[in-house]
């Protein structure tokens, strides 16, 4: 077989894998007691939240990413729902738990189980009920990782065909899975030792359990040799008695599942609490739809949570998941009627004595030591990473050394922190410190990185809700959104079907920008158009000494506009215009309008935002140079390329040391304390600017004109950019000096100055997507 | 004042004003009968229609240009409305008769009134009943051009201000406006002389009027020496006595009307047909609105059609009168009691013996010759004309030679004519002329020559239809339409408001395109995309030798595109690569079907056409070489550059070179008669492919299937190309190959082969402005 592989397929193709994850994990209170209030009422109904939902318990959220093709993409998202979850639980109020077993919980009476909504949440909770009565409350917030795993088709169609097999296609990929899942079942022991966490518990838990434990102070329980008590006997989340299915095919399993159910050992398939499970197409007919349409991936549910890691599983652990199923798949195996009892009790040996030296496992009915063993599969492991050139030797040496030395697992380095400072507080401390990672970069979606700033506020804001995000296309930033049947696909944030065709092609047209308002009567500032130079030369006269603005019909980003802000000389005009024409073969002449120009945002039928731009500038404090108070300002972390970022660097080109000279200074002058230094005339966000936000500051009569302005184009989405005199008295002088079809949303996201706006939910509310 | 102009404007704004011609003109049958059947109904409903309507008669057709700010505007786009009314009335059946006088008419009673829709109608249709009873059928038959004018308002301020004038502006306008009129009054004279064509009735025309005139034979009555026997005593159309209303203000102006009115001369205000009228702003309330709007502008009905013009009046004519208004505005006055009087003496005497050399008029109460007296006149325009230097001397040369040479005049000529053909002929020979002319260009809009062919198709759909068009960016094709209050933008004729934001987005992405074609369903060739050179060259390998097509991923006129219809070498494909990825960072490869390529053109709900292009070629006739078959080939007349043209001439660049290159051929080889020779590959119209028809041919189902992949995008308007194997048979074999979201239209409007398609129409529909 791994010469079909070898022969056949690129390294690349090889490790291409559908994976998913699924990381449950309690919300708890500054002190580490369990969160009472209920999920946040963002993540929306809990049953149809495809990414944010809640497990057994109200207080445990569950992340569940989507399918992805490769451990970075998985980690990845897993990391951005991870941020997502930390920011949006009360922060003052609550924390993450990082850790696979509870907090300070009170007794099963107070643990609240989850509510759901409508018919099928009454059902989802009855489950619930029973699992309390049955096995008891704290059992249930237990935490783990559930990791899924799928070959890709062109693995499975590879294999099949050329290996000649006469099965259906249907009936390999079973086989092909069932293998998997044998070959898993005999070697869990190895992921409990190199993965297991759970090496303490608190006193709130099950007394019984802490028997099994010695106690240490500080509330706290430690096992001394194990490695994973959840996956213990003792304190686990097991079956009342082990069952062992067969798994030699579907139709075995399916029969003794049925077998278990009508022995009422379980009440239905899913209660089957096995280590690796089968997964069907159709959950809401395990069995049926198994031996239909057969299996469609496995789900290892062993992996504890891992809390030296934010999202609770680090990435080198799934690295080395990656290419430990190819091994399972290429291993061969032997049977023997207890091959399943001889996993099971590896697994128990390792989970509660892993850490000893010279635990020895069962190896086909032989005693071997673990530790050989362990290292006989590991080189195993890097012979076919080294035969099929997969370069994934870094996360087989990481685990190699766990093995040789076990004081480098992740159970050794928590059962020394407990120690020291107490289950509670080990665990509140990592929690803490993932917070203040979290809240630190808040504006940066993880795995969105490549996307502009815009569309990651939006995919934020989607995932948090539940609104099922697939991205389309990263180089153009096309997503599809879709919940409860409803699709729409948006092009960099605010490009969407509810606004029209023709409404940006007029926009970005200032001539007929100004035609339309005027039509509608809102006030322009007067002006004309020149459609040559030459005719620009008859005309400007008039304009010498007045206070205008020359500026091409149509314009990106500010470019080719010249601001006559004390009147011009005609030499001044004139050059003006030709820096105008360089950029469009129509230029428009204005009147100039005194005041500030303010940046308003609509969506829909509200301004959502206002703000202020102003010019690339520093503050002097007496000491610094310009230079120095810029790279200053330029360590802010808003500051970026101004696409990715929410603002940009201000950058000394040519127009701005050209500023400073006219103002008698230069980047080497040290303003006085206190001294606003422009760097700049013109105030863009993309040449340095600040963004001030005025929302709530702004007159509302000039929120309503801008409002005005982007129904006359049924613009549903639109910045309006207004001079205004004096932003406080509707009476003051004003003019509209813009319109633009697809505004940028992060500077007010973001601001440099101000208030942050939650604009990804104005964006879902305008195109139907949330309420 | 004259200085005034000179030094405050520049010659070029002194001469723009608002003109506005409307030309009746009758409805006849090829033998020169009045047409009987109704206004064609697509004009719409008559009172709404701001272009075509009809006037006193229902076979009385009245073109109305809007208000144009030059000449060659007015021209222009009174030639558009005559080329689309002789287009429009049923061309076997009806011509559009060219002469101011009635053709062969029958007896009031047969002579058919307006009919018009709803209440409003109902007073229009009153009004002409009570004016056939008052006046009699067959003069208001007579039809003619009215001229509107009005300063510019930037002409009119300046005047104002600059003068120093104590009035308000509206009373200086006034002022202005009346002082023209009054001196039009003593001058129109000479406009009946020098474009006064009326020296012939038909016999069927009212006998008294025959009486004035000459039996010529041929049922032809001529006048000797008159020039325009319309606005003579005694054919033309007059109040029944002289009435001479005060002209020296508005008041003046009202108080005389009234009177009239009260004396029972006229019913109401419009029927006092003065030769030039003052013009209100709300045509519901004449005197009230002058006296509280003032004058908006004046209205000169003195002019005779001019048959040998297309259009009624040359542009010349046009010229002229615009620099007559100037003259007649500068001109000094003398006030004498019997100056209206004077000024209708003289002109009966030149209407009914203007080419009588002798002719003595009355100039200030002193008899003149005529001659002398126009040459005087034309001498003052000359002045006028040098000292501003508004370079019109060419009109004024060309009206001294009328004055000079008699029988230069539009008048003598026609005389000539009937004399020779008698009436009826000489004006059918001429209508049968111009709907020769008109029919040959009938894909050129006048006036419209620098939109694209598609707007050109458009427009004049819309002013066909009398939906109001308004230009509002030439250069980039961008006009609005408004019918019944309800108004729309539209860009090159099909991006609208009824397509959203985010359609064309989507459409111009292909990966995105497919995947949103297979999400619904739809076929689309299998194949893959790749993101640099580097993966291509991984991947191209297993495309060796098959059927393939290498695209960039966002593709515009076919470009970047490589076809291996018989497979590639690997260094084919990847030179294929090399050439997409110059045009997209993404490029596909895709398998390629064999079949013709059609493309589907959807509007609304509605395939509305379905043409195959063919690749440039040419038929051999066993005589001409390849270029001389291609030189006759680009004679086509609809061959131009394809933007102003339906096709584009065929040019041979290096491409097609190397393309009859391997073909073992060359530009000098003589085809076989009959034999068809490609000129390139593809088959795009922009690289001169021909266009043929196949709506009625293409086989259903292929047309559901193109209107399903421009839903699945909710697309209204798409050009949808699909390579079909067999276009007759629902079973073949087909893929979608592209989507197009702003379809070429002219290629469906003017095929190279098959029927012509209205889509103008489909346009209007789509977008809810026609039903």
């Amino acid at each position: 077989m791994i010469e079909i592989l070898k022969n056949k397929m690129t390294p690349e193709s090889i490790l291409t894998a559908g994976f998913g994850v699924e990381r449950e994990g309690l919300r708890v209170t500054p002190q580490g007691k369990l969160a009472l209030i209920p999920h946040p009422q963002i993540f929306g109904d809990k049953l149809k939240n495809p990414y944010i939902t809640t497990d057994f318990s109200e207080s445990q959220v569950e992340l569940v990413t989507p399918v992805c093709y490769s451990v970075t993409e998985t980690y990845d998202f897993l990391e951005a729902l991870t941020d997502i979850v930390i920011n949006e639980i009360d922060g003052d109020k609550e924390l993450f738990w990082p850790y696979s077993m509870p907090c300070d919980i009170p007794e099963d009476k107070d643990i609240p189980i989850s509510t759901y909504q409508g018919e099928s949440g009454k059902k989802a909770r009855e489950y619930r009920e029973k699992l309390m009565a049955k096995y008891g409350g704290k059992r249930q917030l237990i935490s783990g990782i559930h990791y899924n795993f799928s070959f890709s088709d062109d693995f499975l169609e590879i294999l099949w065909k050329e290996s000649g097999s006469e099965l259906t296609y249907k009936d390999f990929k079973d086989k092909i899975y069932l293998k998997v899942l044998r070959n898993y079942l005999r070697y869990r022991w190895l992921i409990i030792y190199l993965m297991g966490c759970t090496p303490g518990l608190h006193e709130s838990y099950i007394k019984k359990c802490l028997e099994c434990m010695e106690e240490n102070g500080h509330q706290t329980f430690l096992s001394q040799g194990g490695t994973s008590a959840r996956n213990g006997n003792c304190s686990g989340y097991k079956n009342e008695i082990d069952l062992y299915p067969d798994y030699s095919s579907v139709s075995g399993f399916i029969g003794s599942v049925k077998e278990f159910i009508n022995r009422k050992n379980i009440s239905e398939a899913k209660e089957l609490y096995a280590q690796i499970r089968l997964k069907p197409k159709d959950f809401t007919n395990v069995l049926g739809s198994l031996e239909k349409d057969g299996i469609q991936y496995l789900e290892i549910r062993t992996i504890d949570l891992n809390p030296f890691d934010k999202c609770g599983i680090a990435k080198v652990d799934l690295e080395f998941l990656n290419i430990f199923m190819l091994f399972l798949l290429l291993e061969g195996e032997e049977f023997f009627e207890t091959w399943q009892q001889e996993a099971l009790i590896n697994e128990v040996a390792v989970a509660e004595h892993g850490l000893e030296s010279a635990l020895e496992l069962l190896d086909k009915q032989h005693w071997t030591l673990k530790t050989a063993w362990a290292e006989d599969i590991l080189g195993k492991m890097a012979e076919i990473n080294e035969y099929l050139n997969l370069k994934q030797d870094h996360c087989i040496e990481v685990m190699l050394n766990r093995v040789k030395n076990p004081q480098t697992t992740y159970a050794y380095r928590l059962k020394e922190l407990m120690t020291e400072k107490g289950y509670i507080r080990a665990n509140l401390e990592l929690a803490n410190k993932y917070k203040l990672e979290s809240v630190k970069e808040h504006y940066r979606l993880k795995g969105f990185e490549k996307w502009e700033l815009s569309s990651q506020i939006l995919i934020k804001e989607a995932l948090t809700r539940g609104i099922k995000v697939t991205p389309v296309d990263a180089s153009e930033n096309i997503i599809a959104l879709e919940k409860d049947g409803h699709k729409e696909y948006v092009k960099q944030a605010t490009k969407t079907s509810v606004d029209t065709y023709i409404t940006p092609l007029l926009m970005e047209n200032k001539v007929v920008t100004k035609m339309i308002l005027k039509e509608n009567g809102i006030p322009v500032p007067n002006g004309e158009e020149f459609f040559s130079f030459e005719e620009a030369r008859v005309r400007l006269p008039k304009y010498v000494g007045k206070k205008v603005v020359i500026k091409p019909k149509s314009t990106n980003f500010g470019l080719g506009i010249c601001i006559y802000n004390r009147g011009g000389s005609l030499d001044e005009l004139l050059e003006g215009a030709r820096i105008a024409f360089e950029h469009d073969n129509t230029i428009l002449i204005e009147e100039y309008i005194t005041g500030l120009e303010y940046r308003f945002l609509t969506m829909g039928d509200e301004v959502v935002a206002v703000l202020h731009r102003r010019p690339a500038n520093v503050v002097g404090d007496g000491i610094l140079t310009i230079q120095e108070l810029i790279d200053i300002k330029n360590q802010h972390p808003y500051r970026g390329d101004g696409h990715t970022s929410p603002l940009k660097k201000i950058e000394l080109d040519d127009q701005s040391q050209m500023f400073l000279k006219k103002q008698g200074i230069s980047v080497l002058s040290v303003p006085k304390p206190g001294e606003v230094v422009y760097l700049r005339g013109n105030s863009n966000i993309s040449t340095g600017g600040d963004s001030i936000d005025y929302t709530e500051k702004m007159h509302p009569y000039f929120s309503k004109i801008a409002l005005a302005a982007a129904r006359a184009f049924d613009a549903k989405f639109c910045g309006i950019d207004i001079i205004i005199e004096d932003y406080k008295n509707p009476e003051s002088a004003y003019g509209i000096i813009e319109l633009n079809f697809n505004p940028a949303i992060m500077m007010h996201a973001y601001p440099f100055e101000g208030k942050e706006r939650r604009l990804g939910y104005n964006i879902l509310k305008t195109i139907g997507l949330a309420e």
